[in-house]
């Protein structure tokens, strides 16, 4: 269970670690910051998003806290674990936002100290802005957060990390394993970003945005995208997203060599499967 | 010049030809209607959207009108005009609201009479539902408005079908060649299309429902798609929307072996072009 007076870091303030700053200090609890960059420790005391930050980390400081939330880059991430969990206090919870599971959470967990314990977890919710003067905890009215427990977590940190989902006002939180998180993360999201970007890179398009209509718009829209961070991810769920892109060219495959041979029931019938499982997918 | 006294006939009275027959009656013009079904003229004359409509497609009543819209399934239209063009008054303008050109614009004005005219125009706009009971002509507001003109039409009619599209209420009108309108058509519409069923082919996916966002939603929501007319209109551009999928398999195809490689370089590369090349298409 999440008590109101935990001390809560968060490690990394940018655009989702200030926006959980921001929830948290709203739900009434002291929140700390670690952050690369001054600017963004004044930015966020300014606005009261936190009560205190820092650019060093020192045990001093990161010994204070009870609850810390890692919002960094996959590598950056394991290796401030390796650096200063020494700083830690005892029996704290980590938990973090990282967007890719199977290759972070059991790595964290095997590098962790015995009286540490890390709780994995995925806010599905963003904007394609960066940084905390961007933070918006609105973002997770609604949205989804799922934890993902491992063999190695007890049911009270997992209760703990799930209440922290709760307090940040997300509308649906699960629990998934790892692995199901990463197929979930690598069909619903990877794998749609990689064809965006096939997309865009399939024609130099500037002739053709005069007479682009809504479902353009709305295919290509997350084209846009963070090349650090979502090249990272790739490769974070390599052999997941490589098994989905093979399955999405086989039956992309299909539907162009039924176009080529003319067979027109066999485009109905992917026609209608597609319709069909749209509907799975309607908001309810 | 589209005259204020012309009269309007649509042949197909579904969701566009419902939608043009509202927009033209509310700019004052007298429209009448040929379709299969009694129920859709009686619904269209209860809700004056039509001044007069008949199922029976008699040299009479076709005699009388200046300017026929054809919103018909492209065989149909094809076979429409083959079969009953002797009853069509001379000097009279057909158009059309076909969603491809080449393989239709050249074989009617070949099949028309000398006295005849036919240019072709796309309406870009529509609703994912069917039938004059959901006509709207709202959707006209602001959309996009192509019309095909060959070496075989005249300015006169050209500017008229034009002026059909202004009194209609689009935003934008414009000219293309039929081919230059096919290669748009191909990649805005048709290939986004077959994206979004290959990938909804991919996955038997109800399971991964309740963790969706946006970004899913909105790739996906063309994935409902009304297979007898998509099936339809792929096929009449198949030689065009072959070679751009052919295009997207061959980016998709160098995305996926970067990431199998894990060339961070090459996959960053193609989210910087595309990340570009995505800001062409934002709204002005």
């Amino acid at each position: 269970m999440l008590k109101q007076d935990s001390r809560i870091l968060i490690v990394g303030l940018g655009l989702i670690g200030g926006s959980y700053a921001e929830g948290l200090t709203k739900a009434g609890f002291e929140v700390g910051a670690v952050t690369r960059s001054q600017e963004s420790i004044d930015f966020a005391l300014s606005k009261g998003i936190i009560a205190s930050g820092t650019t060093e980390v020192t045990r001093e400081y990161v010994s204070r806290f009870d609850i810390i939330v890692f919002a960094l880059y996959p590598h950056v991430f394991l290796s401030w674990i390796e650096n200063y969990q020494d700083y830690i206090k005892p029996g704290a919870l980590l938990t973090d936002v990282t967007g890719v599971k199977r290759s972070v959470v059991y790595k964290v967990q095997e590098m962790l100290r015995d009286d540490l314990e890390f709780v994995g977890a995925h806010p599905m919710a963003g904007r394609e802005l960066y940084g905390v003067r961007n933070a918006d905890c609105s973002v997770f009215k609604g949205a989804n957060y799922i934890v993902t427990p491992t063999g190695a977590n007890t049911e009270g940190a997992v209760v703990t990390c799930e209440d922290l989902g709760r307090a940040l006002g997300f509308g649906c939180i699960s629990r998934l394993s790892p692995e199901e998180h990463d197929e979930m993360i690598g069909f619903l999201s990877q794998l749609t970003h990689c064809i965006a970007v096939a997309l865009m890179n399939s024609k130099e398009s500037r002739h053709l945005a005069e007479f682009t209509g809504d479902s353009f718009r709305d295919l290509t829209r997350i084209a846009r995208i963070n090349d650090g961070m979502w090249s990272e991810l790739f490769l974070l769920n390599r052999d997941e997203l490589l098994s989905q892109m093979d399955l999405f060219i086989g039956k992309f495959g299909e539907l162009r060599d039924a176009l080529a041979a003319g067979d027109m029931d066999k485009m109905r019938e992917m026609m209608r499967i597609s319709t069909e499982r749209r509907s799975y997918f309607d908001r309810k």
